[in-house]
């Protein structure tokens, strides 16, 4: 069965624009906090040490996201993250946010790419084997 | 013939992340500020206007973005945008990002949906002709 | 007695710049995103509220910061807050952010004005009599 | 005769918030980098150079600011800057916002330390002579 890792996060006026809503470039620094907090959490890598103590990194190579509808400030954001598909130094992440009262705000697909930050420019590597296992536990199973 | 809107950039220190290459919702960030210009300048309608006089907005519905190579700290980087795709209250970009030895650093794609800020949520109008007529010039013939 | 308010939060890859530690904009957001904690917990006034129902707002006029040490990235963060002065339509606020080792990082002192957002500019306005009855019971006896 | 750093910046869409009015801690991201556009331009000292060259970095470790008024979505900034005290390892800048009209927003005194980043924590080194003399043509002859 397929693990779902999930936070909850008020939207913040630092969030918000001079519309009143969410400044969408920032919904996406959401998106990369969701997986920070999943690699700190349940993957026992926080980026501390990814970045630090391993001199690995996870560039994002490619993100296609849906806007379903505006967030507010002060919206009770559900994020929730599971893995897409899962290749050798690369892994496809589904990342949905939602209000409580279930509706969608948010569809995102990032792609990131295992990768070591002592090549200039940084180059894929594999996921290293207890990193994947942990990874795996997250796998959609369509 | 289709016009190119451009403008050039020097990535900044707080657009970088601890990995020392630009963080990618920074990037997006950037995205926006241009189509921000774009509307300041040939199109005549400042998102200050915008939102403030006219009471619009564009909120971003999708974005598709391919992340080439990574941005260093200090990269002098040509931003341009053409319009993909016009509709009658939405349109489509495409966005590059270039450093000056024409390595290719990032392309994306975001959709814009010209919207009436009075209703809650925002809903979508046509484009106004003064400011279709504008957008149609940099329109991509493909 | 003075209550404190106090939250705590992990310094993040988003708050960090390319020498690896917070990027004090960042800490200043950070210091804003505790004053909106503490008006939307105890205070029982959101900054949605205050800002869309009331049309109020708390614009900072002055703020002298000491970053006493580097914050680092995944650093655990207990942010507290206090009422230095508090004044019939502003409040000079103290914050600390101190590691869990007791390691002080900065020392803020900004002062807000309870302000009018229907007028242009803003104009200070007095604090409503149950809003500043919660703010004095974090007042600083010193 | 003092020199005065000098840039002109529009404000933007990326800076406001929900109040429509500048976000203060994006403020302090410009004045971080009018420092870091001085630093590239007439202190002939990139900030890529500063952190990927030569290890040093610029931490700012007090920071004063006086908001005078607010700034708004589209004003055209001139931001300028001059040293008002320099030590051997430390400066204090003198960072001026104005609008074109003469109306001030911002007056902002930062401090800096020159500091070798290949020490954890990072410690203070004085400036390379070559940089204080360039710096020196900035001193505030009060």
């Amino acid at each position: 069965m397929a693990g779902v890792f999930t936070v909850t996060r008020v939207l913040r006026f630092a969030d918000c624009d001079p519309a009143g809503i969410a400044f969408y470039p920032r919904l996406l620094e959401h998106v990369n906090n969701l997986v920070e907090d999943w690699f700190a959490g349940p993957l026992e890598c926080s980026f501390h040490d990814l970045h630090f103590k391993r001199n690995k990194g996870l560039p994002t190579v490619t993100v296609n996201v849906n806007f379903l509808r505006p967030a507010e400030l002060g919206d009770e954001i559900d994020w929730s993250l599971s893995v897409k598909a899962l290749n050798r130094s690369s892994m496809t992440l589904s990342v949905r946010a939602k209000r409580p009262d279930g509706e969608e705000l948010l569809h995102a697909e990032p792609t990131l790419v295992h990768s070591d930050f002592t090549r200039d420019p940084p180059r894929s590597e594999p996921f290293p084997d207890e990193l994947r296992e942990k990874i795996e536990t997250y796998q959609d199973p369509q």
